[in-house]
């Protein structure tokens, strides 16, 4: 049997910490290949280039991995790996590890999970990972252990149809690691604020920013697993179907 | 009682004959404020800018009513816009017209409909509108109809919290329009194919380009409804987490 091919992406750019630490955790499950932007993408979340051309580089920067830099998204990343590198369906995808938790509604804006959404929608079982710590030197240990057991689990079990996982790691040693706990995405927004500046024409500009704020009280929400020590797994689909309202809205519009 | 509060944005940009159609539909239920991107923002998906600063401009577009161009995605407009310029939560939001249908999983890399579940997640009644042609110079005057008694329909009854409206428009004649179908987001998705080419210098670059596949020969989708001449409406959340598969996978994970 032939080992699995593993693609592997994110958001923070070929040149990121975290990326590397995922290619070394993937490294014993099979064969990689890395196809990653050129710069920071965060926040970019399910976004596709389709005004610009895309450009697609080879580098040589993971010893013995076919790996490519791309000028696009997450999204473009998957695409183009798929169609015109692989020419096939990898046997996994695996985004990040990201520098910075994606739990709760983080999922939306970010460009490492609609990476792993991309797949799904791709019929690829894909993970996302992400670990509470935005520091480009963030210690990756802890996450990587969890890489190493969710890869295998998948690889063995598989994953539903239409499902991808949404893998968040706290920001802790590997020893202080709880374990790890499968649950949904916690119910918390962000608390938007603007930083108004006036540049040196006269002329303002903003930068987005805002504090993340838990709008529940609830003990079985990614949030509330990461707070406590656990690494969080939420099972991530691309149906945004609100089904349960279906019903009640057909009355009020016929 | 004062009139409603009406936020109107897009993201094929302020200057589209979508976002003044929508403008013209919302004008007899409300005061409105145009925020919408100064650029064709399509395919943005869920993108915030958090590595550029932001721009904001009044413009005079629409006779009588405040408008202002954003230099980022429609997400980034739905947050200025409620933050730096209402200064308090519309009591409706309203994006598009879209030129071209963003029914099925396009709700994902639509810009138009990211700003919906953005303004729902704020906690704001939202709406997205899409109408079944690209054409810039396209007939608005169906979309339009569907866009006056969907709104009436939400002001009068609110909506379900964490749900938006995802509203496509099927592209024909008033009189054809055979009316409004509640329904679920279909199965289909974009098989990609990349257009290669060779730029003067002699480095290759690719548009991204494909086909919109159905999945399924299902007779309660969006996509069903739409080919059959009605207007679909598919409540949509944000809620990602696939909760069915929580149990499952609790299981593989202990």
């Amino acid at each position: 049997m032939s080992r699995p091919l593993i693609f592997v992406t994110n958001d923070d750019s070929l040149h990121a910490k975290g990326i590397a630490s995922l290619v070394e955790a993937a490294r014993p499950f099979g064969d990689i290949v890395v196809i990653a932007p050129d710069k920071p993408q965060s926040g970019m979340g399910h976004a596709i280039t389709i005004h610009d051309p895309l450009r697609l580089y080879p580098e040589h920067l993971f010893d013995g991995i076919e790996a490519y830099s791309c000028s696009g998204t997450p999204v473009d990343c998957v695409k183009l790996g798929v169609y015109e590198i692989l020419h096939r369906k990898p046997d996994l995808l695996l985004s990040g590890i990201n520098h910075g938790s994606n739990a709760s509604t983080n999922v939306l804006y970010s460009g490492t999970m609609s990476a792993a959404v991309e797949g799904a929608m791709e019929h690829i079982p894909s993970i996302g990972f992400s670990l509470d710590n935005f520091d480009h030197e963030a210690d990756f240990s802890a996450a990587k252990l969890v890489a190493a057991k969710v890869i295998s689990t998948v690889l063995a079990n598989g994953l539903p149809t239409g499902v991808c996982l949404n893998v968040n790691i706290p920001n802790v040693l590997p020893t202080d690691l709880k374990g790890i706990k499968v649950c949904r995405q916690a119910y918390a927004f962000w608390e938007d604020r603007f930083d108004k500046r006036i540049d040196p024409s006269g002329k303002s500009y903003y930068w987005l920013t805002g504090n993340f704020d838990m709008k529940e009280d609830s003990v079985d929400s990614d949030l509330y697993y990461l707070a406590n020590g656990y690494a969080t797994v939420v099972p991530t689909q691309f149906d945004l179907t609100a089904h349960s309202a279906i019903n009640s809205l057909n009355e009020q519009f016929s």
